[in-house]
């Protein structure tokens, strides 16, 4: 491998990208949704790239599409993002990595030699978690914690169940455990993605290096006061469960000014829920991350004992119902200083960054496997919509930045 | 009239409500929606009753149904109320009136003359507003102030406009104007009803005289705030749109508290409205009710600046939409002086309350006609619900004080 030689083409990603967009996306945005037409057509076109090249492509039993390009030793560096994106979403959410890492193929293959070891690109089957309601299901079955029976029965919105729309695109889902395997004997795992955040703009930065995955704990919670009349209950004889509710949203924000991290409250539902009642039961959808597992422990203690103490100076009941419940994932300390050198290299600037939302990377660094991801810059921090962007320039770098990265692992 | 012998007979008028619930309710509660058939059916049995009185029946053009007992003079004392229901409503809301007003004639009827004033019993058409979401709609047509060509349009949630639902009873919506005169020459206006809130519970007395109702001012306050996610998006980066409308909630809390009155925010919509996302935009439901105007307008001001202030300290934008809007209606001060004379003498303690619920009797006051109401304790508080409920002597009572109040009004 001729290292000094290797360049990517910045010019030919984007260009692949408007070509994606452009066959998969309509005036409300890109519609990738996994297990449906417009994603089997994204991944023909994924093809249709590939075939240029010297490499081997094949399903997995998750659905998971692992090219590979043969090196001198046959373990491997996996490059992977995925092409699914939600329903009206964006032009670079998940493709991004996908098309960047067919660049960085092109690259390697277009180097004198085999490259030391076998590089694989991994598009992941459903990271959205759009049509079924399961995000990162590639990933899971890959990893060996997906339960295929759970799987099965679940519903899209037109009750069409996991394991009719599956099998439509090949996928038998009681054999979807036997895609595990897949990372076995990989060196490393990298991934590129933009940021869905507003931090890199906030600070003038196009990169960073992801440190890992925030944990979360979600749940929902729910007052129950008691319904009243809004004109004929005097102040100091209600029971107002949608105080309480918000009250919590409030406490929930202190606490993360507390313990960092980020917590939310994204909807408030209150019953009766009219202008002229007041609200005999209200939930709370709560979220709260954190980077380290105590101070994320800390923060969901310190809003069970808020609600309670809500609770009590309002005269309601308290109850907690789980949504989700990760935890914090970090990602591979050597490959993060690789990862922060190379970032360092390009901008001036060293910025490492855990990540808010999840990525099908967690699961792979959880699993074992020395992993890291880079971020470029999203414009005004918008994801999940056709308004996402990034300018070409930091489309550029980052492509430059994982390509390096990838031959500083392959050299390694 | 020979005074001394007229007592009304309580356990005639709960055996009426008895028999009307099992004609008119299904095991959800009472069904009897205005223009349904199940209303229509409430009304026969209301002309079964009234069959045996010397009385003459008559529909207005707005549905409004007046039942006269001749008295000596044409000038009219009226006792009001309505049949109608919401649907899955209580045993007592609007019909006690309306079969108290019954027992009352019925009393009037067996006196050995001629009361010294006519008596008129009208049962308002469309107290509830439950079908077309217009309340009040029988009183604001025999009050003069309503818009035939606006009701025409109304639709319900089957999409059959307000013209048609009414023609199936009787009532062309273009001449529902000609309602008006049916309180000429009225020298007052009585209502019994049940409180519909908890005061009278909390004080352990059954009676209370109304001083008039509370005005309200009602809007739909919206915060737009910058949607994003909540894993990504640090929380100094945030305008959480949610957060500026669980703080609103709170603030019209504290303005009851300093102004008097209640305050109440019964909904709150988010968007998107998820768990794993910052509300970029969120809507409060805000009612404001008091029985004094500059009071309700301080009251109301304070929330404008309050929001003013969220909306500036949380970096969101903020807009009121009017919903409802109605001044405070005192009712008639002989008349609340006669009524709590009255109530004094049966409970030994006079109570005066103003109503935060809004009743066909304001628009007779507001009309100018003498007006006055009279409460009997609901139990817990409720209403609108198949849980209401008002122990039998508390309703024996009731009767009672209407019917002395009558016999006062006429003699005087």
């Amino acid at each position: 491998m001729s290292v000094p030689a290797l360049r990517p083409d910045p010019a030919r990603l984007i260009s692949d990208l408007r070509r994606l967009a452009s066959l998969t996306a309509t005036d409300a945005g890109a519609q990738r949704v996994a297990w449906t037409d417009t994603w089997a057509a994204a991944r023909e076109f994924e093809r249709e790239l590939l075939g240029e090249l010297p490499v081997t492509i094949e399903l997995d039993a998750a659905g998971n599409m692992w090219t590979t390009l043969a090196g001198e030793r046959p373990e491997a560096l996996v490059i992977g993002s995925h092409i699914d994106s939600v329903p009206d979403g964006g032009w670079l959410d998940g493709c991004l990595g996908v098309l960047a890492g067919i660049e960085v193929l092109r690259m390697l293959a277009a180097a004198s030699g085999p490259p030391p070891f076998t590089v694989r690109l991994v598009d992941w089957a459903d990271e959205e978690g759009a049509r079924f309601g399961l995000s990162l299901m590639g990933s899971m079955a890959a990893t060996g914690r997906l339960d295929p029976a759970f799987v099965a029965e679940l519903r899209d919105a037109g009750g069409v169940t996991a394991r009719e729309a599956l099998a439509g695109h090949g996928v038998d889902v009681t054999r979807m455990p036997e895609a595990r395997g897949g990372l076995d004997g990989a060196i490393g795992y990298l991934e590129l993605h933009i940021e869905q955040g507003p931090v890199l703009e906030s600070r003038g930065l196009p990169l960073a290096v992801v440190s890992g995955t925030y944990g979360a704990e979600r749940w929902a919670v729910r007052f129950t006061g008691q319904a009243a009349h809004a004109g004929s209950t005097p102040m100091d004889l209600r029971r107002d469960a949608l105080l309480a509710a918000s009250r919590l949203a409030l406490a929930v924000r202190e606490l993360a000014g507390a313990h960092g991290g980020v917590g939310t409250v994204g909807r408030i539902t209150a019953e009766p829920g009219i202008v002229t009642a007041v609200a005999g039961l209200a939930t709370a959808l709560v979220d709260q991350r954190h980077n380290d597992a105590g101070a994320l422990a800390a923060a969901h203690a310190g809003a069970v004992a808020a609600a309670d103490a809500i609770a009590a100076e309002e005269r309601v009941e308290v109850e907690w119902s789980p949504l989700f419940q990760i935890h914090p994932i970090p990602f591979d300390a050597g490959l993060i200083d690789a990862a922060a050198a190379i970032v360092e290299e390009l901008q001036g600037v060293d910025v490492r960054l855990p990540s808010g939302p999840l990525h099908d990377a967690a699961w792979v660094a959880d699993s074992g496997v020395p992993t890291v991801m880079l971020f470029v810059r999203s414009k005004r921090g918008l994801s999940h919509t056709r308004e996402e962007d990034t300018d070409e320039p930091d489309l550029a770098l980052g492509l430059r930045a994982l390509a390096r990265l990838a031959v500083t692992v392959l050299s390694g």
